[in-house]
């Protein structure tokens, strides 16, 4: 029997419907609207469009949006300003600072002028080390996270007691979910490229995060029979039947993970919506705190 | 083949002689020695037996030491001024706030309190975040975790690609030995009260840190042979046979594990000392960074 479809644009949508009317509610309260500022720099088209279809669910859900976009030249004072000024500006609720910077930007002192009350992508060190301690709550939780335990709570399955191997442990996604799944009280196995028999370690595993970022990497017969598998890749393969040219896919083989698995994401269609409808929510977290307050 | 023991005395005391010379030097250098200033809030024996051993270990070393003793009917405000007192005294560099506090004291804003400059305990969640985080670095290392992955070098083993499996999540111990081991290259597994199977998840581990605080609650038989054994338990049995009427023992039992394990640290003389040698470390970082400046 193949896998049930976790499929996430529904809960995605499910959930920018009820952000879409908290977002009217608090606007009749206070007179204004939940704002997103965005940092583009450079143009690379992948981040383009990333950042266009996260302004599009802004105004589908009734958000203000907006967005500086740097030339790829800018120096590493020019784009904290840009982080700077939003900071400052009361209309702006949550920054979104578009990842990767360009190579000569320093990464981490751009996020780290991110006002911690407009860290709605809650990539903070501090967001993160308070994810991850007992007793403490970040301020926002991470938007891709946040979306794969929305996607794992999908299926009804309860996580405490489960095993759970996150493949990858970047900052913004394999670390900070391996930290959640560890909260729920799943067992947490973190996996990265200096694993010994990744095959056998995922084979042991009742959920499967995979956020490594290699076309279709994680084989079926890697799955262990009933399994969660939350695909987290989003890599574009040559595709000459398609019309672009090419196609997405994740870091899961999906048809032959589809045979084994109990539950999976696809990809597109999975684990994306989500993350733009989680830094909606946390956009309008951010607002509600500031003009609520 | 019993185990090798990791005795971590020799380390310790190697390390604070390392330390009692660059604390002679920086002396001689600026005029001041490092300065520690503890809190210490209530009259638990054990708490304050600590006390007393972090501070003679200053003495050795040449560090100067204070402490801050508050009856146990203190007020939070009490607490915390005794806190913003030493983060205001330049002649104070590192602080240590003594855990556990009292119950009616709300420990997480406690902590808070103590400056990110001045945090030698290194618990600090913007620490805890920056440890786990690629590319980013903590102001300090947690004192317990490090001298954790200090015993874990002396084996000489690499701990590239292990298999490591981490028995407790404490924000102390357990959730930043687990995020160091990561960073490490090894695979990392956190274990808990809610995980199933705990005998046959520590049995595929490479390396094994005990810090559940249940006295010798790991078996020799969990153990695969040749593993590193970091045990971080201290849990006190009774012992008519002992002048005190009880003695210590570890999360691990020595006897049955030593048989099996390759390396294994005894309790006492393990991580004990090496905890407070890698405060007089961080200590003596937090001085430099404030007299070299």
């Amino acid at each position: 029997m193949p896998a049930k479809i976790i499929d996430g644009r529904p809960v995605a949508q499910r959930i920018q419907g009820e952000i879409k009317r908290a977002v009217e509610d608090l606007r009749a309260k206070s007179g204004a609207a939940p704002g997103l500022g965005v940092v583009l720099v450079g143009d690379d088209p992948a981040s383009a469009m990333y950042v266009r279809m996260k302004r599009r669910a802004c105004d589908r859900a009734g958000l203000r949006s907006e967005a500086r976009i740097l030339p790829a030249a800018s120096t590493q004072a020019e784009v904290e300003d840009a982080v700077r000024a939003y900071n400052a500006d009361p209309s702006i609720h949550g920054i979104l600072v578009q990842l990767p910077l360009p190579d000569h930007i320093n990464e981490e002192a751009v996020l780290n002028e991110i006002s911690l009350a407009k860290d709605v992508d809650g990539i903070h060190p501090m967001n993160l080390g308070r994810l991850g301690m007992r007793g403490r709550e970040p301020t926002f939780t991470p938007a891709t996270p946040t979306g794969v335990m929305q996607l794992i709570a999908e299926t009804g399955e309860a996580i405490e007691g489960l095993r759970a191997v996150v493949i990858g442990r970047s900052n913004i996604v394999g670390l900070p979910v391996a930290l959640m799944l560890a909260k729920a009280n799943a067992t947490v196995t973190i996996c990265h490229s200096r694993t010994r028999d990744l095959p056998g370690t995922v084979r042991a595993a009742d959920i499967v995060v995979a956020a490594v970022g290699r076309a279709e990497y994680v084989k079926g017969d890697w799955i262990k029979p009933g399994a969660i598998v939350i695909d987290v890749g989003s890599n574009s393969l040559p595709d000459p039947d398609s019309e672009k040219g090419y196609r997405y896919v994740g870091d899961v083989e999906f048809e032959s993970a589809c045979a084994v698995a109990g539950y999976i994401t696809k990809v597109p269609g999975g684990v994306g919506p989500m993350t733009i409808t989680m830094l909606l929510s946390n956009t309008l977290k951010a607002a509600r705190r500031s003009l609520e307050a």
